[in-house]
């Protein structure tokens, strides 16, 4: 559908009342973070969450300025999410920090169980697409990485301290080699349909901890 | 575009000369490699195909039966050319069985930067859009990461044999291992445009290799 372009009738036609306008946004937005966890950025997926909250294509720009506005804030509203969602496992100080991680990981594979294995990561969708994305959502979607690299090292530092990874282990390289690696066992998990993919990496993950590296 | 059901009028249509008709179709299954490396299966995907072959949108059906066999036979082709890439590599026994591994991710990582890390993994991209995918290109898919993975087992079964990782290590599900991450480096190498991703994931896994697990 051809909504890269701002609708020039926008400014035309008789605006909805205010509170069903930001009704009608919210749930476009909610759509959005559904469809976009399952699939990509691509018309398709657009046309879907259009259809899921019965919105008719020409009104998109009665609700957001473009498309990519509307990518912008799907991505900061699910990098808040899931920032949650880390800081509430990393920094539980009821768990040693190893055992918080295997938390994190144990509430994401739920996450996955539950949906079915259909929907994975907004940000791991969006970047397979990062080629044909504005400029503006991949830097996003980078800066979203490069804080839970930032989150995790430092839970890896108070392992570091609490002993239970080696001194010599370099906890910003593991934090980066953790994300890499775990979107590539969420795109696994959702081709197989099944949860052995975010094991067998979890698994891995923890035994490089464990080790020298 | 609407190809997802066999266009009814193909057999009404006078066909082309067959070598015409051979030629067109060999020309859109290259496209389809290229531009499926670099987006999905989606919509915008099959458009840009078409039009990179000048092919009508209603001409499709002349060359394949529907979209999924389109697929599949990309999918095919894209199998057989990387089991070469990967047997040219994990085979050569001028070099020790790690270093075989390390000249396929070298090999790997020149491939993704020669096209700016624009295109990645056709398997990885379609993989990504599960969901949406026929059964049946999701089972070859799973088959190509069997295959892929069974190959690669192989060759750390020779790692081990020739004292190069532990006797105690686990090869078949390090293997599984490094293509689930793998999977994961090429996005966020293509998500980043640079190869540092590949490095960070080649590196802490070689660490792997040479610790116990």
């Amino acid at each position: 559908m051809p909504i890269d372009q701002p609708n020039p009738k926008r400014r035309g036609r008789p605006p909805k009342a205010r509170d069903t306008m930001m009704e009608t946004r919210e749930l476009l937005l909610r759509a959005g973070l559904e469809v976009l966890t399952e699939k990509g950025f691509s018309t398709s997926g657009i046309d879907e969450i259009l259809g899921r909250v019965g919105v008719p294509k020409g009104s998109f720009y009665h609700y957001f300025d473009n498309k990519e506005a509307f990518g912008s804030e799907l991505i900061e509203r699910y990098a808040q999410y899931f920032a949650k969602k880390i800081e509430r496992h990393l920094r539980n100080e009821m768990l040693s920090p190893v055992d918080r991680l295997k938390a994190f990981i144990d509430d994401a594979s739920q996450s996955m169980e539950r949906y079915a294995y259909r929907r994975g990561c907004l940000v791991g969708n969006l970047g397979q697409e990062a080629g044909s994305l504005p400029e503006r959502l991949r830097a996003q979607l980078k800066n979203v990485f490069a804080d839970w690299e930032a989150r995790l090292s430092r839970c890896l530092n108070e392992a570091k301290t609490a002993g239970q990874i080696p001194a010599s282990a370099d906890t910003a390289q593991l934090a980066s080699f953790f994300w890499i690696g775990w979107e590539g066992a969420v795109l696994r998990a959702k081709l197989e349909q099944r949860g052995e993919p975010l094991s067998i990496f979890a698994q891995v993950f923890f035994a490089v901890l464990g080790s020298a590296n």
